[in-house]
């Protein structure tokens, strides 16, 4: 790991230098030529690859080759419940409704409600709280348009009838020292959250135990989480399962422009459940690319790249490659005031958030007919 | 640990000196003080009790004064499965049988079908296996005459969902360096095994969470189990539940003298399931307290305290005091030779697995009502 920033499942500083990461990772970028194989199915790209939101992968073209055996993969991902979600949090969801729809893939997402439970210090943090924070993240998720028939949801502490037994399978081939080294915990690390990424495997090869015979898994992830599967795709090599395949997401910047929309710092995140005011508020103190003062960017134009504003547009919030140039551009030609800027992304954050939540509340009753138990 | 001998939960090595490790482990004898007191209530003691094979207590004092109090308590037992059981594992379901007679107890009893998998290195102990293992363990107990609306029997891979989440409340206040110096374990433990001690745990405080009120609870177990409960017991404090009161029983001596029989050295042990034949050969090779010639024992007669045949009439097949004494006076007096008591003993064993096996083909159909699931 450079000595510039740290990328853990718990907390990520620094700078992420993103090639950098995927190199001593190990992971391959998601090159044309593998954005050429998807929109060959898919018609065309989901903005986030097309733009390299997810730019890097673990066996990609694999999957695929499966897939034009007439082999079908699924999709699965997950979130551990810390409070709201925020906007960065829906990602990987994103992505993975888009996969269900154009592949017709199942969706397996796993709750983990004990994770933040035994890795947090907070003692409020309770396993009530994580649950009922649980069943919030699992409306907001299915809100995004997933289709019950093809998608379940679990809970770690309610399915643990299921996956704890194939947990064991995984955990007698992982030793502390190899959790050690690559979650850097130490001797007084809790054994639940040392024991813990035993669960988080067991999806990536619970529809082939299911079935009885080997079935492609897909994970679209944010690149920190990706430590759990460089151990869990030996294993399950191992037990005699195909590896899953993996896209990795870059992260949605802070509003300060730190690399990681973080959920635990309150202050630097938008959530799901922010009213108008709030986002209004913080989109204000979001930090932009531009000039120290309205002359000198008129003059000299500033740098989307920087932009806190114009990146929420990319990764989130304009899917239109035309309308993202224009944004880009009048934010480099100084023909767009940061005042204006912002006035418009957080118009635009809340008439999605209004929107998500109308969805929610319709999803409301539907929700059991999503989520597994035991 | 005293270094003439070694008690873990996976290995016993050496001579067990019971009143060191009594003191070592900061545990209580069973005085006749207590035996008094549930004699008081139970009419007659267990013999196991008054002849000190139940020797050692936790907290047993408190136990009587909650129940004479009227604060009834449930009893928690259990067995890791790796094969057919021994008498020896007998021991603390026959204790655990005659508790829930004389005090109407509730039983909660755990098969941990992970344990042996996850601490074994046997790749032939798959979890198919154990989990075949432990339906046949729970069948062999309930047999003892264990009331179905009264007894709770699980398995931790079918119990899960309930098990997982209390385990996840107990693991977050234990580190790996708690594991590492109360069970030896090293760097290269996998961990699986390093958490399960957690799963252990949960039925100690499972029947206060189930009703949202503090119940007392009961476990007798052989000392090598101890361990688990020197942690648990801190633990459970701490999340606010009774911690558990424990009465610790000495093991049954192996076939060679050895000082525990068990499963895993197959010689040393007698099965549930040794047929007529296997069982007087392995009594034929018993050690005895007697003489090195028949001659020699009729003059200077023999030591029952290191007799084999003697201490299995003790420990298990002869409750009646004034029989026992018998035969050891005729180990004794040298008026018995080891051909004739051996083959005394070999037949009251036979007896004893004859019966046991009609018992559980009466059981087998309702072993289904003593299962929990979920």
């Amino acid at each position: 790991m450079s000595e510039k920033y740290k990328v853990t499942p718990w907390k990520v500083e620094g700078v992420v230098d993103y090639d950098a990461f995927a190199k001593q990772a190990g992971i391959q970028p998601i090159d044309e030529e593998l954005k050429k194989r998807i929109a060959k199915y898919t018609g065309s790209l989901h903005f986030m690859l097309s733009r390299g939101i997810y730019y890097a992968q673990r066996q990609l073209s694999w999957l695929l080759d499966e897939y034009e055996k007439g082999n079908k993969f699924y999709v699965y991902t997950g979130i551990a419940p810390s409070g709201s979600m925020t906007i960065g949090h829906l990602i990987p969801f994103i992505l993975t409704q888009w996969l269900q729809e154009k592949f017709d893939a199942e969706v397996y997402i796993q709750i983990p409600d004990e994770e933040k439970f035994l890795s947090h210090k907070e003692p409020d943090l309770t396993l009530e709280r994580t649950h009922e924070l649980a069943y919030e993240d699992a409306l907001d998720i299915v809100s995004l348009g997933f289709k019950p028939s093809k998608t379940k949801i679990f809970l770690d502490t309610e399915y643990a009838s299921t996956l704890y037994k194939q947990a064991a399978r995984v955990a007698k081939h992982i030793t502390f020292s190899m959790v050690k080294d690559a979650f850097g915990m130490t001797n007084e690390a809790n054994i639940g959250w040392i024991f813990y990424t035993s669960m988080q495997a067991v999806p990536a090869f619970l529809k082939s135990v299911e079935e009885g015979k080997n079935v492609p898994c897909l994970i679209p992830l944010a690149i920190d989480q990706d430590v759990h599967f460089r151990i869990a795709r030996d294993v399950i090599g191992k037990l005699g399962y195909y590896k899953p395949a993996i896209v990795h997401a870059k992260f949605l910047p802070a509003l300060n422009g730190a690399s990681k929309m973080s959920a635990s710092d309150k202050t630097q995140a938008i959530y799901l459940n922010d009213d108008e005011d709030t986002v209004r508020a913080k989109i204000g103190r979001a930090l932009t690319g531009q000039q120290a003062t309205a002359e000198l960017q008129r003059k000299y134009g500033g740098d989307p790249d920087k932009c806190v504003v114009c990146q929420y547009y990319r990764y989130f919030f304009e899917p239109d490659d035309r309308k993202l140039k224009k944004i880009f551009d009048a934010e480099r030609d100084g023909s767009m005031l940061a005042g204006e800027h912002k006035a418009e992304l957080a118009a635009t954050i809340n008439e999605y958030l209004r929107k998500h939540r109308q969805k929610k509340e319709r999803y409301r009753e539907k929700l059991d007919s999503f989520m597994l138990e035991c």
